[in-house]
């Protein structure tokens, strides 16, 4: 006889809602905040324990890890990937306490397709569609490239 | 009580089909035009006012925004997004008079992971999987990289 | 009257399963062969005769092609594309002998956001999230960026 896979189905599950949320389905949440009047496209997985503040768009095809915390009047662009695993040993962990934080400040914006090692990010920050964060931005400006390094003022 | 959101289903709604077109679901596509015999694969989304020409292959995870038109003949590969919005003020922009064009001229080829800023694009390019196109391509070519830059004739 | 598409639904269909694989759906399997104990993640889609090994993680948003083979013991993150054309002739081919195959050595990890070009992996090498990987690397490593270099021993 043939194996056969658990299918498990993506879910919206114990999540914190804020009030005024819209989320667009499919998508796979769960065991995270979301913040008053956000805005959660299709295609997205936000996992356990990540937040996300108020007035914060997560377009299509994000996705948004555990140890994430995006602050209030955040733009997350399609398909914009963070990371919580540097892969110190070089594989991954699956203990969370190797996992790292990233903190996104508010008023920030990350164009689609950027990819976030785990890091802080100022506040009103501008992050260039296609860029590689992979050190602190610790003040605002326009951020691009690949690894990601400041272009110019906001 | 606990709050909740508002649920919205991704659809297909208000597209003006060609004749032959293919759409593996789900994906997320409105008010848009696409051409004939055209493939449109799973986990897409396309927006209001975005037109792909014929005999175009759109593959799965892309994002095609307003104000982009792709000729015919082009081949999308997989997880490429398009943007329209260099976020001038610092921010993203909800008036759609600000943001910006891009065009794909017919025959072009965009490798998968690509990343494309509002530009216009010549006919019978090659762009090579992972690149970010930050300014126009005005002639055939094979580009590559972050930003893109031309590595050779096609 | 107006044109309709031929819509289709991703599926999961002719897959060689190991024991205890878990899915979550949706994703778009067909004609594959995943191994035992691996797990895939949603919005995934994996071709035909591609095979991923035993105890592999394939995460959201990643795409596997015709003619990859990932060894046991892999991690790819999310939003992993890898790609089997390297358009030769300017265009994508739909001839499979003009694919190109790629393959990765057992124990390696690929970042999120990562793009692989048809190319051999070492085993125990690490793909730093957002990197484009476009020639082979043949010994284990650390490889970051666009394109990816040899960052340090593992």
């Amino acid at each position: 006889m043939k194996n056969q896979p658990d299918f498990l189905e993506s879910q919206i599950i114990d999540v914190d809602w804020g009030v005024g949320v819209k989320v667009v389905k499919p998508c796979n949440l769960y065991n995270c905040k979301i913040g008053d009047h956000s805005f959660i496209g299709p295609f997205v997985e936000i996992q356990k324990d990540a937040v996300v503040g108020r007035n914060c768009k997560v377009q299509s095809h994000s996705f948004i890890c555990s140890k994430v915390t995006v602050e209030d009047d955040c733009f997350i662009g399609h398909g914009v990937l963070f990371t919580n695993d540097k892969f110190k040993q070089g594989k991954p962990s699956y203990e969370p306490e190797d996992w790292q934080e990233t903190h996104v400040g508010s008023g920030t914006t990350i164009g689609s397709g950027a990819t976030i090692l785990p890091v802080r990010i100022s506040s009103n920050c501008v992050i260039g569609a296609g860029a590689v964060v992979t050190k602190d931005l610790t003040e605002p400006g326009v951020y691009v490239g690949n690894p990601a390094r400041r272009l110019r003022d906001v």
